[in-house]
């Protein structure tokens, strides 16, 4: 048998279930590689070993209920554990130990999964590129003086470096899926108000969003539904995961004219034409759409969460301004400058933004671009103390539409460059149809082996 | 029988529907009056005679149906009415003709009521003394050369000056019960989310809500249970007017300690006084309290006020900025300086500013204080040319509070100036319970005689 780190989320839960492979087994595995990887990658911020083998025995110790029986997961340490720190990535919160567990957390442990520890993520999840300067930048598993993208930084690193089958990001400017993007891993981006965000980081209440980054969009099928739908405590909520019965060659995907397609590194534009080459192969129809304007879109989502995120933290930068990493201060610092109308504009711009979006996409079921116009850049390119702000921009130049709009949005990997560094593509749905991006994830994956390719370990 | 424009709504309801009145005659009888004495008051901007006319020939052709039937009323000019020209007080509007009724309107003519005309207005409801650039400012029928409060400015000459039986109106910084202070009527501003805003003017939609002036409390409780509750075209609303079965005898008081007791005209402190002993003669329970900081909650209110206003307008203002009047355009103007953080921070502690309240309330129904701080100003005294901003900003001093919240608040007169000129007190409520409001308002009303004093009329 394979190393039991590298089964896919589905594996694994049918290992344990059927009794091929225990709890404990899976547990020490996952553990112990995590162990031995995270002082090269950065990816975990706490391991609570004790905990999870404990979980693991009374799983092993009792009959399969849910999907996920005793299946140990890790997530971006913004989701709280009853009793446990939470650090949201900050020096602010080393010592925050939250009473309750998120409603996520409650949800995948409802399903059998038990968390064995907490991963890396970005300072209060306020940046793209995986920097940390409390707990130092996590590291691309493809070669370690990459950046991982981010926020969800530790995600995309451990699920790609085999460390957990899956783990719950956020995505509130392109979190869950730059670090898909440039770790190599599949990542989705749910619809605005589909997972509940009660006992997660808020970081703007107008475009946060919950996801999950997998192994492949089999596994994003699988987990997923399991925390999808309506939560008296976030009032956002509402829909519960939609089912899609379609195949993907009933589906028809839109190829955008502009915006998408503009300076391109070549790998990724070539992963973007052999996708749509693929997708064609598959059956789906694909057709050029010509989107409404997305640098407005993506304006607005920078005014939103400036403006948002700056409120959040008026107090902390007030009374521990030196506990911020410069980068996040700065940052934060910038969001006080948005005149209030202006914001006040971007919000109720939205709703005639997405009436053209979903217009202009014509009856596809998504519109397909890349993820970022290139892999990883190298982690000291994108210190804020080389003044590479602009490049730090350039990483999530695709990402803002749908968070602006509350689109679902899919990140698969779809090649690399000559380096070996993944590149991959997004599907951008429609609101609330995520079920239909992971028809077309898994045709896509069924037909590729991208999202196979592994990381050599870093030494 | 008395000038049947004198009767209240209730009276001259039931006048048309015992057929002791025609509609036609109540309708001739307000028309006359109004176009007698609108060239003083400067309270009406358009006249329907002819469809009003019309109106009224048909509800004495048909049985009576709803509780207003054949009953002419005018309301301020914020009300979309079908294919008629509707200015929201402004020269821009002047052209404006919407294709559907408000919803506030199609419900009144659901219960019978017409419209005879349309009232003056401050320019888009945006200031509190009644100037306005545009149409003059409208009068008041105590005293033509003072303010009748603004916004709703028409409607409380109107009610006053016996133009109209009662006369919704809008509150989002006092616009229903800073009138009804001046002029001397019955003013209810509702709590947020009990009237649907559908086709209503919108000038902050975070505060904006409906309410309406009358002769009494008791003409209201007929009215705004009529125009309350859950209209899918305004999501803020809900729920339905909620009715208390307790009488005022039941019910507590509250006086607060600080804020609403300072610097007062003595008009107004005796005003409040015997108010307080009116309501312990009734049996109700008085007691003092001491509420959460006030005049937070009003900045708070003037922020997000001033940053909604600003984004609505800004638009108009960069194309039409010659067609906004003065104090309009330099309030809008004001509202671009507001950081978006702050607005953010602003609309956040709403939750547990109004928690704060209702605690410190202590289980009271309502709290008593002054409407205004004084009788009303002379117009030239409250002109921005003159330079009165400061004494125009305490005109609105003890309004936001009611505002920022959320609250139910009923303007009652309760005494006079030496001069003559009426001054109030407002009970503000707790949310959703505006009728306990009218129940003290009406045994207020039955002990006193303050709400039945007439203005001369003017010559």
């Amino acid at each position: 048998m394979t190393d039991p780190a590298w089964l896919t989320l589905r594996e694994a839960a049918a290992a344990v279930r059927d009794r091929r492979l225990s709890s404990r087994e899976l547990t020490e595995a996952v553990l112990a590689r995590a162990r031995r990887l995270n002082p090269r990658l950065n990816a975990v911020i706490s391991f609570d070993d004790e905990d999870a083998l404990a979980a693991a025995d009374r799983a092993d110790a009792t009959a399969p209920s849910g999907p996920l029986h005793g299946v140990p997961l890790a997530h971006k340490d913004m989701f709280h554990r009853a009793g446990k720190v939470v650090t949201c990535g900050s020096a602010l919160r080393r010592g925050f130990r939250p009473p309750d567990a998120a409603h996520v957390l409650d949800r995948l442990a409802g399903a059998g999964a038990f968390p064995w520890g907490a991963l890396h993520m970005v300072e209060f999840a306020f940046g793209v590129t995986g920097h940390n300067a409390a707990f130092g930048p996590a590291r691309n598993p493809h070669d370690p003086s990459r950046i991982t993208g981010g926020s969800s930084s530790g995600s995309g690193a451990a699920v790609a470096a085999g460390l957990s089958f899956a783990s719950l990001g956020s995505d509130t400017g392109g979190s869950v899926r730059l670090p898909s993007h440039f770790c190599g891993v599949t990542g989705l981006k749910t619809s605005f108000g589909l997972v509940s965000r009660a006992g997660a980081m808020p970081l703007s209440a107008s475009l946060d969003t919950i996801g999950a980054l997998a192994r492949d969009a089999a596994d994003l099928r699988l987990l997923l539904p399991l925390i999808a739908g309506a939560d008296p405590r976030d009032p956002a909520t509402g829909a519960p995961w939609r089912k899609d019965a379609r195949a993907a060659k009933e589906m028809t995907i839109g190829v955008a004219d502009a915006f998408y397609v503009e300076d391109l590194h070549p790998a990724v534009a070539r992963a973007c034409d052999a996708a749509i080459e693929t997708f064609r192969a598959l059956g789906v129809r694909v057709r050029t759409v010509r989107l409404p304007d997305q640098r407005a879109f993506s304006a607005a989502a920078v005014t939103i969460l400036g403006s948002e995120a700056a409120a959040l933290h008026r107090n902390g930068l007030r009374d521990h301004a030196d506990l911020y990493g410069p980068q996040t201060r700065a940052r934060l610092l910038n969001g006080f400058a948005y005149p209030a109308a202006l914001y006040v504009d971007a919000l109720r711009a939205r709703g005639p933004g997405l009436a053209a979006q979903i217009e202009a996409m014509d009856a596809c079921d998504a519109i397909l671009a890349p993820t970022a116009p290139f892999p990883a850049p190298a982690i000291a390119e994108t210190d804020v103390a080389t003044g590479a702000e602009a490049l730090i921009a350039d990483v999530s130049r695709f990402m803002r539409p749908v968070n602006y709009l509350g689109l679902p949005a899919l990140a698969l990997p779809a090649g690399a460059s000559d380096a070996g560094l993944p590149v991959g593509v997004q599907l951008m749905g429609r609101p609330g149809r995520d079920d239909a991006l992971l028809t077309l994830g898994e045709a896509f994956q069924a037909a590729t082996d991208h999202h196979l390719r592994r990381p050599r370990d870093p030494t």
